[in-house]
């Protein structure tokens, strides 16, 4: 997509805050007695899963929109993502009463293109190629005006994302770490910069799967790798770790966990049967990275972001056949 | 079991608020817009899945067990259910530090049993009848002089219970009409005397499994119908309804609302599609009651207690691939 992403600092994480409020849910905080005593740690679990379209993605789409001039607004907003992403964009447009374009590649999945369009997207289909992707967004930008909000890069879709952390360092500021899943880094940079708006002394863990460790990699090279095949049930962490993110998040003490699938589909088990909470896989892994470094958490107070809980029914139910 | 029934006044419901306050959790109150634009109601989900042991069963056996003398406890508690207020009541009694006893029919579900003893409850096994669990009580109260806790008709239990109600229309005084599921009438009986106790105009329904209509027939009839055979899905409500229950109901403006199986199942899932909220059939029957009945709701401010979600995975598995 054709966009200049500049740096984001961190109040622009409180502008979000105050942008978005009128629009997204104050998700609750939950606790579970049973996983603080397995675990030896105190879990705060911020339910994004919860929140508008059932991601915290709502959050960076809708301070995206509504960060746009009117002039920008009036030629609506594009974006090539088939997930979650894509379903936010649709909501925070619809709610500012501007278009929205999303690009689908051939063979999305039809219950989350319906999502998407249940919030009065215009689907473009193209080929399932990151460069047709690219190529039909541009083409709608050309055709339309619409100005691309990336799923990730994007700052102010970044500083949006921080205000999960935002409210939950808020709420429980004897937190002393955070754990948020690693996937294009669009979340991580912006807990990264919420932690630095309120000045906290707090650790931030960021929870990537085995099969798409290119965050990993990255920062223990020093350069962005972008060269891998994912290969990980984490639908939502596919994606390649952002050069904006990237740079944002070497400056800071984050640390990498990786998990493999199968921690990651026992937390979400666990989550189901303790918390009764249903959450997508690219959520439980942040979970899982706290249940499977046990030594690191024993003792401290953690927050935890259950990201989102769009679930496929026939997936969930093989899950709970294993 | 042996014990004397007296009828619970609605100052008991605050006595019970009051005595259980230490130990129960005070459960979130959950919304979703998705489903109040689908029913034209503002529902509001009273979330007892998250209370202790995932049941609103916490409230009445922990206000039972702490209403005891010292006397009395010394001697601990027992009962014969083998689902929720089993584990509900062992962990009361572990939380007073006395003895809890439960005598569960052969052929139990398993994972219910090990839930019991992590409570640190004793099981005593018998032989999968009503005469025969009532036999095994009285034994057990004959060695150890333990003091009967009814699932649903003992008094305080049935106070206890109502103390979901009082906090919900505590939090939302605005609720013109409450849905409750029915099944021996401990939550339905608690919940008409926190209306009660608090003076409010706010109509109460009662939802039941066709399957297991005896209360329907009751209130019908003007006499207990406990003559039949339950055959639902929701295992929680296939007790008959107590007679003290059945009094207290009586008096009342209380409307049974009868669901089939087929539309509780369906509301089951919807609350997983669209709340991310793991809930057992026999707490997914309330809002199956509001969506089979939309004329009766349109429009109104409606609280619906979400009662357990102590779900089979097994059974969970095959509900999700219909």
């Amino acid at each position: 997509m054709t966009q200049t992403d500049t740096m984001p600092i961190p109040d622009q994480v409180l502008e979000a805050a105050a942008r978005i409020a009128a629009h997204a849910h104050i998700t609750p905080i939950l606790q579970a007695r049973s996983i603080d005593t397995e675990t030896g740690t105190a879990l705060h679990f911020k339910a994004e899963h919860l929140q508008r379209v059932g991601a915290f993605k709502f959050r960076g789409a809708c301070n995206a929109v509504f960060a746009l001039s009117d002039a920008e607004a009036a030629g609506g907003v594009v974006t090539h993502s088939s997930g979650n992403h894509g379903a936010a964009l649709a909501l925070a447009a619809q709610l500012r009463g501007i278009p929205c374009h999303v690009v689908v590649p051939d063979g999305a999945v039809p219950a989350k293109l319906a999502s998407i369009q249940r919030y009065g997207a215009t689907l473009h289909h193209c080929a399932p190629t990151i460069a047709a992707r690219e190529a039909g967004c541009a083409q709608v930008q050309a055709d339309t005006g619409a100005t691309a909000i990336h799923p990730y890069t994007h700052p102010q879709v970044i500083a949006g994302q921080g205000t999960a952390a935002l409210e939950l360092l808020s709420a429980r500021p004897e937190l002393d770490a955070l754990v948020v899943p690693l996937g294009g880094g669009g979340l991580a940079a912006g807990t990264a910069l919420a932690i630095q708006a309120l000045q906290r002394d707090c650790a931030l863990y960021l929870a990537e799967p085995v099969g798409a460790a290119d965050g990993a990699r990255s920062f223990a090279g020093g350069v962005l790798d972008h060269e891998f095949v994912p290969d990980t049930v984490c639908d939502g962490l596919r994606g390649s770790l952002g050069a904006i993110n990237f740079e944002l998040l070497r400056t800071t003490d984050a640390r990498v966990l990786t998990v493999d699938d199968a921690a990651t589909l026992s937390a979400q088990r666990m989550l189901l049967a303790c918390m009764k909470q249903l959450v997508e896989p690219s959520s439980a892994i942040a979970l899982a990275a706290v249940l499977g470094n046990q030594a690191l958490f024993a003792g401290r107070r953690v927050g935890v972001v259950l990201t989102g809980g769009n679930v496929d029914f026939t997936a969930l139910a093989d899950l709970l056949r294993e």
